[in-house]
C-alpha cells in the first residue's frame, strides 16, 4: 500500500534512514549482548551525584511542563560562560539545534559547507532541507579551516559547519586559529561552532566564551551529553549575539524541554567539581585506549575529546572487521564513515571495566583477521 | 547591533513568539506565586507512583542516549493499540510531531485548513513553515467538520487539524462521525487527527485504535502529557499506516526521545489501572468545577477533556479580566484566543485544593469587576 500521496517533492526524495545505528539495535539485530558501551561518545562515568539526587528529587514535578523560555537555565548558562541569558538559547541537544540552525538559512538548492567525514547528523539536516552539502577534506586529521574559509567564499554559502575539537578524529585547533577562522568568514556567512567536546580538551583549544560574541554570523553549540555525562537527558545550548539567537524563538519547539532534563544540566552546571574529575577520568582512559592500542601494534591520535580515533593502518573494511569482531565480544565502538579517515576505529572513553573489555578483545579480533 | 544577515526570507518574516506563556514567566512578569496550577491542561493528579519509582530507577543510566528507533515503547504502544510497531512514530511530545507533519506535507504557501480558534501551536508551527492558514468558525463550540471538510475541498489543501476531543472547549464528536469525516477527505488531504484527550472523554467519542489505520492520508496523535501526568516528560505518538509512518524517519531528530522519559512512559503505559482511576478523578473535577461556576452564575460547557470551558457570558475582554483577576489570588488559568470562544475561561482539572482555591477566588473576582 503506498503512503500519503502528497509530501512535499522534497520529503519524497529523502530517504528513510537513521543517521546513527544506536547499540540497541545492534544487539536486537546480531542477537548479541552489549557489554561495553564504548561507541556513541557517551560518558559511563555518568553524571554527578547530585545531579542524580536532583531527578530522583523533582521527579514528582514532572506533571508539568517545563519553562517554556527556559529562564532558569539560561540564566545558570549565562553566569558560567560570563554572558547574558539573551545570547543564549536552549535545545533538545545540539542535534535539535542543528536542525533548527539548517532550517534558519538553507533553503532548497543553497550551498552549505562542512569537512567530508564530519559530523552525519549536521549533514542529516542539510538533507533534509534540502540544501547541497559542498565537502572540503580533513588534512592530517585535522579539519581543514583554510579549505572550509575558501569553500564558503568560492560558494557564497550561507552556513559553514566546524567542529572544534572535532568528531570523529579527536582532533582540534587551538583558540586562536579558531578565532582567525570565524572573524575571516564573510559577514553572510553563518558559522557553526561546534564545541560538544570542549570540555575534554587540552588548555587554549577553546576560545573564551565572550571570543567571538560580538559576531552576528556566528553560533556556537555546546552540550551536556559528553562530558556532563547526560547523553539520555537531551539538552544542548547555543550562543551569540541576542539579535542572532532570538531567531531560535521564531521556530523552536517551545514546550519541548523536559522538565527533569532541565532539572539535571542546573544541577550538572552547578557541580563543577565533578566536571572537573571527570575529565581527569577522561583524560586516564585516554591515555590507556592510546596504550592498548599501541600494545596492539596500531596507532592512536591525539584527542581533545572524550574518545580516541585509533589508526588501524589500513583501509575502511579491514576497520570495520575490527568493529564488526569487536562487537561478537559486546564492545561496542564506532568508526569514521569516509576515507581516509575510515581506517581509523573510534572508542570513547569509559570506566575501567569497559577497558578491560576492549583489551582483552582486541588482540583477539585482530588475530581472527 | 542587526542579527545575522542572511537568515530565510520566510524566518525574516516570522515573529519571535511564544505560543503560550508559560506560569512561571507570569510569576516573574506580575511578581505573582501561582499556587493553584490549572491552566495549562497539565495533571495534577500525577503519574502513577510506578512511573515515579521508574524513573528514579533508571535515573542513573541517563548517560546514554536513548534507543533512536524506540523499539520497546513502539512495541508496547502497539501492543496497546492492537497495531504493529510499525504504524507508529514516537516524537517528543505531540508539538514535535506537530512540526513534523507541517513539514512533511506544506510548502510555502500551501493552504492548510483549522478551526479558527484551534490549538496554537500547529497554527505556529504552519507559519513556520510559510503555510497559508485557512480557519472555519465553530460551531455550538464545536469544531466544525463539515466546514472542515468544505474548505478542504475548496482549497485543495493538502493538510487539515482536527482535535477530538477539542481544545480550548472540550467538547468532541462521536466516534461514528470522526470517522466518516476522515473518510470523506481527499485522498490528497492529510487528515491531523490530534486526540490528546482521548482517554479522557466518554465511551465512543474516540474512534478505536485500528477504526482508519488502512487509511494513508491520516494520522492520529496522542500524548502521555494529559490523563498520563506527564506533561514534564514530553512523549508524543502517532499512529497511521507503515508507509505514512516512515516518513517521520526522513526527518525527525532520531536521537532526541529522553532516556527516562522513555521510561515513564513504558511504565505509564503499563499501569491502566492508575490511568483509570485518574479518569475519575478528572470527572469528579469536571464536576466539581461546572459547579463552582453555576454557582457564580456563570455557564460551563460539557467537556470530554481534562479541563472545563466556562461561559462568561459576556466578551473576551471580560473573559480576559477574570483571568488576569484570579491570577492576583495565585490562581494560574487560560482562556481561548478568538471570538466567540473568548467569552470562555478554560480551568484545568486538579487536586482538590487547587479548586478550593478556585471556588474561594472566584467570587471575589467576579465581585471586583
Amino acid at each position: 500500500m503506498p503512503g500519503f500521496s502528497r509530501f512535499t517533492s522534497l520529503v519524497d526524495a529523502l530517504p528513510a534512514t537513521v543517521p546513527f545505528v544506536g547499540p540497541e539495535a545492534i544487539e536486537r539485530g546480531r542477537g548479541l549482548a552489549v557489554k561495553a558501551r564504548i561507541g556513541a561518545n557517551e560518558s559511563s562515568f555518568g553524571p554527578a551525584p547530585s545531579v542524580l539526587a536532583a531527578i530522583r528529587e523533582k521527579a514528582g514535578d514532572i506533571w508539568q511542563y517545563n519553562d517554556p523560555e527556559n529562564f532558569a537555565l539560561k540564566a545558570a548558562l549565562a553566569a558560567h560562560h560570563g554572558l547574558s541569558p539573551a545570547n543564549i538559547a536552549v535545545g533538545e541537544g545540539v542535534d535539535d539545534l542543528l536542525g533548527l540552525i539548517v532550517r534558519l538559512v538553507i533553503e532548497p538548492g543553497m550551498p552549505v559547507v562542512t569537512s567530508f567525514g564530519g559530523y552525519p547528523t549536521f549533514n542529516f539536516h542539510v538533507s533534509g532541507f534540502g540544501g547541497r552539502l559542498v565537502t572540503v577534506p580533513y588534512t592530517g586529521d585535522r579539519e581543514d579551516m583554510d579549505g572550509l574559509l575558501a569553500a564558503a567564499k568560492r560558494e557564497n554559502a550561507p552556513l559553514v559547519y566546524f567542529a572544534n575539537p572535532d568528531n570523529p578524529m579527536g582532533s582540534w585547533w587551538d583558540a586562536e586559529s579558531v578565532v582567525a577562522f570565524a572573524r575571516a568568514l564573510p559577514e553572510t556567512t553563518l558559522l557553526v561552532l561546534d564545541e560538544a567536546y570542549s570540555e575534554c580538551g587540552p588548555a587554549g583549544s577553546t576560545p573564551v566564551s565572550d571570543a567571538l560574541i560580538d559576531l552576528p554570523n556566528v553560533i556556537r553549540t555546546r552540550t551536556f551529553s559528553k562530558a556532563y555525562g547526560l547523553a539520555g537527558a537531551r539538552v544542548g545550548y547555543a550562543f551569540g549575539t541576542p539579535e542572532t539567537i532570538v531567531a531560535f524563538d521564531k521556530i523552536r519547539n517551545h514546550f519541548g524541554m523536559p522538565r527533569l532534563s532541565t532539572e539535571a544540566a542546573l544541577a550538572a552546571l552547578a557541580d563543577q567539581a565533578y566536571l572537573k574529575e571527570v575529565v581527569g577520568k577522561i583524560g586516564a582512559a585516554r591515555e590507556r585506549i592510546a596504550a592498548i592500542a599501541v600494545a596492539n601494534g596500531l596507532q592512536p591520535l591525539p584527542s581533545a575529546t572524550n574518545f580516541v580515533a585509533i589508526d588501524c593502518g589500513r583501509d575502511g573494511t579491514y576497520a570495520r572487521s575490527i568493529v564488526d569482531g569487536l562487537m561478537q565480544h559486546g564492545v561496542f565502538i564506532r568508526m569514521p564513515g569516509v576515507a581516509p579517515l575510515n581506517r581509523c576505529i573510534r572508542v570513547s572513553t569509559g570506566q575501567p571495566e569497559a577497558l578491560d573489555l576492549f583489551e582483552e578483545a582486541l588482540p583477539k579480533v585482530l588475530a581472527s583477521l
